[in-house]
């Protein structure tokens, strides 16, 4: 095994210490000799070149050399429309070959090459960040978009990703970035962190990509429990009980790190693969929930409220304390915007519930008072929900959701949808 | 570091201790599953089932597989075209996205998903082994191999590429693949390898792929000596001086591992980072080259023999010893078969002049009697020699190379070129 | 933990390239420096100095330096004397430290900041192993011993050691001392080798310690099988069937490795630690055998023979076959033997016997035909035992071993005495 | 390398997951038990049952457990003193070997079986710790520090120990305790850790044993400079300049983290290694220099008051800026402190001092205005100096101030000292 391991230590040591300055040659004309066969070379130099020239240009000059991966290293249509007919014709190997050479942009190449450099998956996954914020203002850019889209498709494939546990033996330099990134539930300080990783009912799990050994991708908290929480200040309160007999492991938060890889998932893998590493390594868990937001919730009881009183009391709610007496109707409501609020394709309106169901997951509980931080009160009035993640049904809910359209919900959710719309039709 | 380190380690544990037998569903229903949106779900669950029905499949029904893969999952060329001409007219970056869609066999995407699999990409590699084996006698399944040849260049790009030292410390496992793959100077048993790995004048460097962390992919071993070489015997003596004074590596042997991954080319770039490392770790050595065989010089000497009396002499020669008298004919007809015996495209002849001279090498010493075995009195009158590697001047040599089709050749080889065929004239 | 993993690395690497050649000043001169409190300063570089002296010393010389160590550096028991008499009546710590101060020789010391140099700790192994091969014909030198024994059981308590799993991806130089210091049933080559590592039925196991790391102790060479095995030859055949259904753990060879560390016990320590690995990476494995020799049966045969014609008859077998007849007599002897053959002490006579039950093992099974090799016929003619460990009752059987000098036995052991006396008697 | 850093992670996953509660016999009844020959075979689980036990206990019931060590398992010095009186006589091996056996107090092999249990030897230095905390109050007890020290001596021996580099990469349990353990200049937290470890001139070292990888034994912190720096507050300035041309490397802080190792001592060991480390890794830096306290100065020059107006003055100060007219007299006194200011063995008064010209270290510069924190007002009126460690001489500078009591120090030092005593005389 350790052989192996050193394998990555390998890896990451190859970093200059020091890189280079960049080459006085215009970018264009190191891309081309990259792309040139004179780049099979010293393509390693070149493409740390170019990259250290990327670097130090200004946003006007990233712009330009976006502009030329779109204009200039685009592919030829009319070479692909003729190189196509020819392969429908012949049918023949050569003529295939042909066809996915012109119909790939030479800047696919160019990418692919530039990641010879050390360090460079993680920069051109910046590059693309970079890319992806210009693109509102200059919407042709999104052409390249497709090309790094590919690459990373094949490059961060599932079956290259590292699942590791992350807790307080964790180097600090990757700590410091689970601070930064957890995007559910702010972590203030090391403090806060420590409290987060150190205690016996907590866990948390990251992919990593061994060619960005620093850099998580996505990782998730647990909190272990004694039964489904229907609290999340309860669940992270300092002074809480640790229990040791846990049967249920709560995913309570879920963050992706890099923005630069927008549109390639992990978050569906991440969390089946920690389902089976908890179930390893704790037997006595049973149970795996989560405990999410509903943020779409206020926004849909807005539009809700002209007909619905109830929803109209639930607005009018300036503190958590004032939600309790309708708790009740919270509950209602939240089960029947989970199960009925659709989007035009017949998915649920809400993210969350999108994210989790179509992972296969169920609609398990819901809860009111569940949030009563003040973005709580706001997205969704307090509400809260557990999506259940049962191995043995994952399949077949997923596929209920993605070809009927089917919720998979508990009978508890039902029942309060059913108890709702009673409600609300005798209103 | 060794945090990172860890990382590679998880990737190799995370290979299932017993696979799962194969699944009752005909391989073409489960490759349709995968490629569909309940892929996305099961996936690592229906790669599994896959390539586990694949490694049981008989000949027969991997020539059916393939012709499923060929036939069922294509692209459609029509669309394509049509997508090529929608695109030519509007360059919109939606129909950029649904011109790469089209332009892209679905079999594409299924390989991709297989690779989800614990363990996948080393069986992947396998399977393309096999259809390179059958391609001779089903041509039309070249089709496929365009696909793995694009996936393959993606994944084992040169930046995802590790540097290994591999000596006496190296797990068994390793060493016993090393054993398997020597291509071109037989490593006989364990006793025989140790002598290449242990004495302090010798090194071998691999490079692995982080997904097959136990299949070296390339290695090369060195010997350093004090001066360039002559003798590959002499080189690989078991009672030979160990100089501490060594100023020279040479590269005597460098062998390709994995079959699945011909045409991804990695010696250029194995060679070019091994002397990175010897630089960086024996500031003493100053000289890199090779001693290598020339392949094609009994036969280049055959179709000669008719004109050149010194070249059929040259192939009466039943030992090494014959050779002895006519060692000057012999390293002018190497000179000459080397800088002048060309290829309709203008490029050498041999094949191992093209792979170093390619790299950017020079044509820097030749040598008779320099491998005195069998294999090298009938493969080239025992003649060998030594390319150079000076990393100043690689990208130069190498583009002369590629543009003017300019073999860089030390003065000495040019001598033997001049008094070759001044001799030549003279007869 | 990867951490803490590299610490070791760290630990190994500080190894130098090459050691500096011997200092030019007598070798008592440098003892003398390093013992004095300028040794404190420049401890590292006498150190190892004084080793690489004494690595380059003849036969001759190191007896000279053993004999500076037992007379000049011993302790003064006059001294000593003084001191324990002013201890016994004032009892005072001051006193006490006066008294442990002089009752260390001076060379115990020197030992210790001998071990400061890197590598050390393996050369004082070996140092003190050159002493045990001097002590026969120079029995003064024994007084060293006592000082090399008290620092060893410090050093390499076992606390300090490691356990690790041997296999076929163990680092080929560990492997090499396997091959080497298997000393039950030699390993001949590293074909051989691998058949013991890499079958799914073999796992080997040994103990490190953290400064020799390329040094296994003693090691344990395990076969899984379905029931109580009877035979090496069985055990060990290439052909076998590989049973999955395991319930029997065999512990089929035990080699100390280190003659340096005579004396200093790890068997029992080793055993034990195994037994808890296997049931926890193996629920289904409950028995823990050996399958061990009876190394001196065949001589107290001898001594019985004149008495006890059956015995007689078992000495004359020229091969294996001829036992077959005498298989019953053979078994019955061997329970007599292992039961009621005693040395002076009142422990068994046989050395296997008394390591095993001295651990608290069980005699389990006894078989005839068991090791048909040529030494297993002339030392046990044929005969072989099961050992075995129940780790609820080693400490109790321990306890009677020890006390009252009882062999723990089974039924079956038991019986074959009785039935085997009862046969003696009516001769 | 790898194969080997892998022990180490072995040896740290050997800590029980949760430790077994204490026995319900005694623990002197434990203790016997683990010392008979019992122990031999269930030594692990006594030894785990007795520290649970210790741990469990009150501080009476410490005090109990030491006093029986003390007095129950203490050394017969009768016994001794006839042992030593017949080795004296027979100086037969046998003889040596019963007096070393007579001569250790029985309690030594109980911590040595003790120290068998998983995580013992951390366990085992905090009991020390314990011990000498009840030491002051209970004298008698000290006896068996003698044995703690004895043992830690040899398992801390400066062969086992290994350097390691501390920087934002390490876990964040180790930064903990390097924020917990820094006693000289107080880390704030966090961010103050980082602005320690991650710049580029600075750097951090420690010395781990195996057994306690997670518990630094001793840590030194540098800062690489440009030239020798007189001041540490500009030394630790958040916007200083981050000179890449370093010629110096600055020792500005030591900290021992393990009290319960008092008297072993790894300061010495760890400047070495460290200088060798930086040489290795930055041949640029020439210099290797403290920027070291001055503790005792102001106590002295208080002494030195009523004589010297000078002293007077300088204790006056209010504030630093107050010294800046006195900076001279400062520089001299101080001189004068370090160089005159004896005890009654000869060496220096000054703590601080005392280590490092003990370690070979020269007197090279003094500052004044060096530390302008109020405790370097307080303690030194803001005095520093440096202490220069060049490899090369300490050895010699070592002897001499072993053996002549003579401090080396640089021509600077010796004019401040000369032109201070000319002031001092004149007045």
């Amino acid at each position: 095994m350790a052989f192996f391991s050193d394998l990555m230590a390998t890896l990451f040591e190859r970093r200059p210490a020091s890189p280079p300055g960049p080459s006085k040659r215009p970018i264009s004309e190191l891309c081309e000799a990259l792309l040139s066969s004179q780049g099979e070379i010293s393509g390693v130099r070149l493409a740390r070149d170019i990259l250290s020239h990327y670097r130090a240009m200004s946003l006007d000059e990233r712009v330009s050399f976006f502009q030329h991966l779109a204009q200039d290293l685009d592919l030829d249509p009319v070479a692909v429309a003729e190189a196509a007919a020819k392969y429908g014709t012949t049918r023949s190997p050569e003529d295939l070959y042909r066809l996915c050479r012109e119909a790939e942009p030479r800047r696919q190449e160019l990418l692919r090459r530039l990641n010879q450099a050390p360090g460079a998956t993680e920069e051109l996954v910046r590059m693309r960040l970079d890319l992806l914020r210009l693109v509102p203002d200059t919407p042709r850019l999104r052409v390249i978009d497709a090309d790094f889209q590919h690459l990373f498709a094949s490059w961060f494939n599932r079956g290259f990703l590292v699942l590791r546990h992350i807790d307080w033996r964790t180097p600090a330099n990757i700590l410091e970035k689970i601070i930064e990134y957890e995007a559910v539930h702010a972590i203030n300080d090391w403090h806060d962190l420590q409290r987060r990783l150190r205690p016996s009912d907590r866990r948390c799990f990251a992919f990593f990509h061994p060619a960005m050994p620093e850099e998580p991708l996505i990782f998730v908290e647990v909190a272990l429990c004694k039964g489904v929480p229907g609290s999340v200040q309860a669940l992270l309160a300092e002074e809480r009980e640790t229990e040791s007999a846990f049967d249920t492991a709560v995913f309570y938060s879920i963050s992706n790190c890099q923005e630069g890889l927008r549109g390639i998932s992990f978050g569906n893998s991440l969390i089946k693969q920690v389902v089976e590493e908890l179930k390893r390594d704790l037997p006595q868990v049973s149970r795996f929930v989560t405990l999410s937001p509903v943020p779409g919730l206020a926004r849909w009881l807005k539009e809700l409220a002209p007909q619905r009183p109830e929803a109209e009391a639930l607005l009018r709610a300036e503190e958590p304390a004032a939600i309790k007496a309708l708790a009740d109707d919270l509950r209602k409501l939240t089960a029947e915007y989970l199960l009925k609020a659709k989007r035009s394709d017949g998915l649920p309106v809400d993210p969350v519930a999108r994210f989790h169901l179509g992972n296969g997951a169920l609609l398990h509980e819901i809860h009111a008072l569940a949030d009563i931080s003040p973005n709580g009160l706001r997205q969704s009035r307090t509400a809260m929900v557990n999506y259940l993640y049962d191995l043995e049904k994952v399949e077949q809910n997923n596929e209920s959701f993605v070809t009927e359209r089917k919720v998979a919900a508990s009978k508890q959710a039902h029942a309060l949808l059913m108890q709702g719309q009673t409600t609300g039709r005798k209103q």
